[in-house]
């Protein structure tokens, strides 16, 4: 069993990281964008499309796989890369940030979080180590630690015992695991703490102090402004091990990548290139970086979408096209189009890992962002 | 400019017959069944889809590309092929069989059929020559005439004037058209009359004193019994010449392919393998044939869909995972098992056309029938 395991290759003088990460399922460059699948699907995309798109890795929601099918099948089934077919590195979330969206339908208590499912109002319970066991059963690469993920805004009071307990819950979530030696498996501490500095320094040592093999910064993108996103990234990530991978849980928009990059994080999921693609929302360099394919100015234009992408559905569809699926809901409209979204930010993370490689990495952000405001060809 | 051409290859000794048909973008193997690819996509498969899953030629349908984007607009963006990035041959239809499913939504008179747009009520009027031009500006490589096709059951008297506007129509559909020699598209002629003998022999003899390139069996699968539609097939293919592609509209099932194909027919075209595939509805040799994947029989079942299939999906994907995948709405679902539908379909005919050219056409389908009866593996 080939173990987990980080080699920082190199830091840009901005401060931004390259990387290796070795798992049981391969090695994977950082800094790195996992597309999310959440219930063991990249949602439209076969396994294909998806290492087509350049992607390495990718992300299951732990608390949609323990809903259904539920861990134990994916267990006898072989496991979770068997079960999509997807062979390389896997991160399972801990479902905790799901399980803290459903608001009144749940409780927090210290042993863990009951709640109701979405799916038919059955009464679940989770706690740290029922979490670790079922991404065991899965065999993720990476497990996350179940914490929990307070909204914003909300009373410092609250946040510091959220955080706390947050810190408790990490602590038992490596006491229950199955040890790294034996398993292969990598599990990471999430940082909470919201956005108070001193919150998020004590949550950061704690962990530390109990020691993961990697850590995230959680409770970002949670509807706070992006001012505020970027205050806490302008601190929380030197809190952290430079020799250990940062995850930033939930992030974002390309210019959220690029800034978060730039401030020495390694690895990211976002559901907003698949989700945005099925509603017709692409991520192209000008016109201020998206394209809405509904509108009608698309209707007869022969051009594709993004004239510098070297995606399938750019080389061989034009917007006309792709406009004229997605007025008819064709399911190839949505399939070209996340084909195009996942290669986008898959394209974005490669120019920027060799822009670090070759430390020049704040010019790469300001070209970047120079050609995503340009006017669209 | 490559015109058409069909040479008969081998006529097994139950009349099934192998051909080789040559079109401006191709030369296709017959027996053929081309995937439905309605709005100018074959539903939830890319164009590499489509190959991989060994067909050769796709349809198009008039009715709903005319409506929406439009013929004029197809032509602008350089025909329908470029559109959708299909460069094999193209067949569309002619509307006609949209048109009349409309009810009373629409008007038949001689000189064409007016209807209400199924899309936003709006009046539209087709006529021989409107469908003829409109399929000259797609590109298709065979055109289809104008035809009307009359409901099962209806009374002979009307099967009768109804097949005598068909034939005046074909007359304006050919006069209408640009010469092959110029465009290299085919036009076929549709026979009708409906149930009875005596008016499908008049039909057929009146279409080839026209001269087409290839005939069409239209006005089945309408809803008349399995028996119906074999009567009529035991006469109707003898009406047409020999040296000539015969298509049959519309069909159908495996058993009425392989069926049809005994009767000398060389085409087909279908929305069972796509619109089933949608519905969780699987062709497998075995259990009667067909499997539905909702069944909690396959919850936990590890076993691909059927073993005998060389289709990606049941290479890779238990009926465990296409069953989750089903019951979560994922569009994966629906596109792994688009791919097993079309892919069965296009096992089956080189299938057929394998035993036509070995002179053991009639062992082949017993066998693939007692196959697909057997209980599921």
């Amino acid at each position: 069993m080939q173990g987990f395991h980080f080699e920082l290759q190199h830091t840009d003088p901005s401060g931004a990281r390259a990387g290796l990460m070795t798992t049981p399922h391969g090695t994977v460059e950082t800094p790195i964008f996992m597309p999310v699948g959440t219930r063991g699907t990249v949602k439209a995309m076969t396994v294909e499309d998806v290492r087509r798109s350049g992607a390495s890795m990718v992300l299951g929601n732990t608390y949609h796989l323990f809903l259904r099918p539920g861990a134990d099948l994916i267990e006898r089934l072989g496991g979770l890369h068997r079960f999509m077919n997807w062979d390389g590195p896997i991160l399972t979330d801990s479902g905790g940030f799901q399980v803290f969206s459903l608001g009144k339908l749940r409780t927090i208590g210290e042993e863990g979080v009951s709640f109701q499912s979405h799916i038919d109002g059955s009464k679940c319970f989770l706690s740290p180590e029922i979490v670790v066991k079922a991404q065991e059963q899965f065999g993720s690469d990476v497990m996350m630690q179940l914490d929990e993920c307070p909204p914003f805004p909300s009373e410092r009071k609250y946040v510091a015992r959220s955080m706390e307990l947050s810190v408790r819950w990490a602590a038992r979530s490596k006491a229950a695991r199955v040890p790294p030696e034996k398993s292969g498996q990598a599990l990471f501490g999430i940082i909470q703490g919201g956005m108070e500095e001193d919150l998020r320094r004590a949550s950061a040592e704690a962990l530390v102090e109990i020691g993961f093999e990697g850590y995230a910064i959680g409770g970002l993108s949670v509807g706070e402004p992006k001012e505020i996103m970027q205050e806490v990234l302008s601190y929380a990530p030197d809190f952290l091990p430079k020799a250990q991978p940062r995850y930033l849980m939930g992030v974002g928009k390309p210019e959220d990548l690029l800034y978060a990059v730039g401030r020495g994080v390694d690895m990211f999921d976002c559901v907003m290139p698949t989700r945005n693609a099925r509603n017709g929302h692409l991520f192209v360099d000008g016109d201020g970086g998206h394209v809405n394919i509904k509108q009608a100015r698309f209707r007869e234009d022969p051009s594709s979408l993004d004239a510098s992408c070297g995606c399938g559905t750019c080389a061989h569809y034009s917007r006309a096209y792709l406009h004229h699926l997605y007025k008819n809901r064709e399911i190839l409209g949505i399939m070209l189009m996340t084909q195009h979204n996942v290669h986008y930010y898959q394209a974005l993370m490669k120019g920027m890992r060799l822009a670090i490689l070759e430390d020049r990495f704040e010019a790469y952000v300001k070209a970047r962002l120079e050609r995503r405001a340009e006017p669209l060809l």
